[in-house]
């Protein structure tokens, strides 16, 4: 007899229920994204849900609608009746027994939740320490898939050491990003980032942050920064859908500014704001 | 009221089911093994179990206990009673609330099915095509962990062109090994193979492979291969779990040898047999 075994418990293959047949779990092999409304209104959704498509095109999952897509989010929404939420979603290929290749009528499934976010101004006001990682990822971190090992490894080694991220440097020495943030570096009246063909993740609040910088007049350079770059910058700044911009005042033990959040930083958090109206 | 959305119904989000909370899922965030028996004799367990304790150490999943481990496998099978059996199992950081640093309380999740192998004899009689592809994987394949994104998804490219296994092609232009398999080459009396320090699997059969070698005076030398080295072999074959020692008789279009499993394939996969028995 096939049989199966969660935790302690043996059953029968045929009894397992198909959210252990998921090849998300078996294989990380699905996408995700993750979407926050302000005061009761989604921010960015057609945004995300393009990226969102992007990424399944980037594994091959070919059949989904994104306007049915869009329509779940909503009524899901609409339920949840939260003024700031956090809204995560994935889509999974499908589930079958374990086996590498797929079966082309695979039926991908759709999984969401939507939590209440907690207020982050406390964290905007002080800021946050982060510590550098190697980036150990894959290379195609455009596509933004369950296989976030690298990730939460790279976060879990900087919380060990009081920190809130890690900035992630490649084989080159360059940082790329956040373990799930994009990163940025502030000197004199200009903006430094990595460009999107640094293996990084084409983040919509990074896109929402070099328009605010327009906006404010403040040159943006897409140009990937050394750690030591970083330590020598005025300011430094990540970005992330639930918490939009946040300040760096510590890098890799180095004090950033006065150990506070800078202007430039502070203004483009206000002309943030604005678009999430 | 915080939910979750799971293909098309809404629930509330304290409804759900641990396992859509699993990190597994998430974050690819756990480690695996595949474990066969021949004949009603599992093969090779202490070692599966050695590289399962270090593929945990690997993503920090400290406290398990393997010699429980070792005792859910061996009740599992002992219920299933299938004489050549396919047992997958693996062990997640566990399931909460999705959250990318853990709580160091979080229990790990353990899972297992045993299923039925079918009969190789033929594929092995055959021989298998397989296809080049770019290795993207991250940099840690040493740990057996569920982040297979890049192995699927070049294992399906192979299937699309009629192939049975893609060959990780690295950055320097080296192989490193098959999508879920390890690689061979054979030219002359000798055995070619990346070495374990290629950013590649420690494969429990690629060392039983080596040992059967060594029984029939074959040399071994391990060292990263080309395609072109590849092709330009005598005989070629893989190394799996499931099927120890699959010929490969087409690599990349090229034909190899005379389209037939060759002869030191073949005494090896004789030589393997008797481990198992």
């Amino acid at each position: 007899m096939q049989v199966a075994m969660i935790n302690d418990e043996i059953l029968p293959l045929d009894k397992l229920d198909s959210a252990y047949l998921d090849r998300g779990l078996y294989f990380g092999d699905g996408v995700y994204e993750v979407v926050r409304s302000y005061d009761g209104k989604i921010f960015a959704l057609d945004e995300h849900l393009a990226r969102f498509a992007n990424s399944l095109a980037g594994i091959e999952i070919d059949d989904v609608n994104i306007e049915q897509i869009r329509k779940k989010i909503i009524d899901a929404f609409e339920t949840a009746k939260i003024q700031n939420a956090r809204i995560y979603f994935h889509i999974t290929r499908g589930s079958a027994q374990r086996e590498h290749n797929w079966d082309d009528h695979i039926k991908p499934n759709f999984f969401l939740t939507i939590t209440e976010l907690p207020d982050f101004t406390g964290l905007k006001e002080k800021g946050i320490a982060v510590l550098i990682q190697p980036d150990l990822r894959w290379k195609k971190c455009w596509i933004k898939s369950l296989n976030l090992l690298a990730n939460i490894l790279a976060r879990h080694a900087a919380a060990a050491k009081g920190c809130d991220e890690a900035i992630l440097v490649d084989d080159a020495g360059m940082i790329t990003e956040g373990s799930g943030s994009s990163f940025f570096a502030v000197s004199g009246r200009g903006l430094r980032t990595a460009p999107l063909t640094a293996n990084i993740l084409p983040s919509i609040t990074r896109s929402y942050v070099i328009k605010a910088a327009e906006k404010l007049n403040i040159e943006v350079v897409e140009k990937s920064l050394t750690p030591e770059e970083a330590k020598n910058a005025d300011e430094l700044f990540l970005t992330v859908t639930t918490k939009d911009i946040i300040p760096v005042i510590k890098f890799d033990d180095e004090t950033i500014g006065n150990s506070q959040p800078g202007a430039i930083t502070k203004n483009l958090i206000s002309e943030f704001l604005k678009f999430t109206k």
